[in-house]
């Protein structure tokens, strides 16, 4: 069995995203996996689904705010449910694929962790433009730079295109998983992508 | 730790309750938990939360089909996807409060496991009359007394009230579980319900 690409997509304003974010390294760890992160706009999705986040919907409502807290405490992970939720997460995303074109994968990887902490980790509005140039400066890129980046019609495009290309995948929901062509949604799964692994399929 | 109550919701027309159906004695195995069966009307839910069947959303539909069949392989199920779907699932709902008031638990459940095996195993239509009588014999009920039985007044009663005891209770899908009270959604998450009674919560 061959090293398998995990392409991870996700949106910063998905708590269930977080906590994926927080499981899918061990994927390196422990089957030598390539992770790629693939930050998109779920709202996106859920134009051409009918979707909607899990906590607008009656009593999936109450049952979610149960299940993200219980889960966070399962995981161990620091928790602070955002006032602002959910968040515009165009600039957060634009930033990932950014830094992974000029800075390089690590660097992405690094902002993107760090965004998801500041947001559901800490409760920050991660959509405020001096949230975001301290999360860029954290990892060694100057603020002003990256407010700029942000604004340039290649990034725009980038991220619209990973969102279309998304969708036209069938990416339905945050966070969904693609192990070498397989989809997997949620991270209720991440049991079942071990198991995919570790079988090499069924 | 004692021994535990497990409340298993579902509705007959749910391909992951049926997932479920076919797990969950395992914790009465390896934990010594009570499991008690609860049909209800998940369309009833639905109306409360504008929530649809999971092949019903674009996107989320050819998923969802790729999914089932993935996890009825993983599980090792007779699978064939029913023609009527989804069912009308009054009848066979009223079958198992009716055999739980008058033979007992150990019937009932033996029934509602033969209809699942019938709707998702074999793709019978469990709405028809003549394979709810098939169904009756099979646990050593008589056809004629079973139709009769599944239009009294009693047991309409009976579901609409499970039904409506589910709602309030925040039941919104199926298959949902209580364990001593505490709610998890989702065939997914019988691992952690494992988790759950192993640690005695968390």
């Amino acid at each position: 069995m061959g090293a398998k690409l995990i392409e991870f997509y996700f949106d910063f304003a998905s708590p269930f995203g977080y906590f994926a974010a927080n499981q899918i390294d061990a994927f390196e760890k422990d089957y030598g996996c390539s992770v790629v992160w693939k930050p998109f706009l779920v709202g996106a999705a859920f134009k051409v689904t009918g979707g909607k986040p899990l906590t607008e919907w009656p009593l999936k409502a109450e049952y979610s705010r149960h299940d993200m807290e219980r889960m966070r405490r399962y995981l161990g992970l620091p928790w602070q449910f955002p006032a602002n939720f959910p968040v515009l997460t165009v600039g957060a995303a634009r930033g990932v694929y950014w830094l992974e074109e000029t800075k390089g994968e690590d660097t992405a990887k690094r902002f993107a962790r760090d965004a998801y902490a500041a947001y559901f980790g800490r409760g920050q509005d991660i959509s405020d433009a001096a949230v975001l140039g301290d999360l860029a400066e954290g990892v060694g890129v100057d603020r002003d730079a990256f407010a700029a980046a942000l604004k340039e019609d290649a990034i725009k495009q980038r991220l619209k295109d990973e969102t279309d290309g998304a969708i036209e995948r069938g990416v339905f929901g945050s966070p969904f998983f693609f192990i070498d062509g397989e989809p997997f949604w949620g991270q209720d799964r991440l049991w079942m992508m071990r198991e995919w692994i570790e079988r090499g399929g069924w």
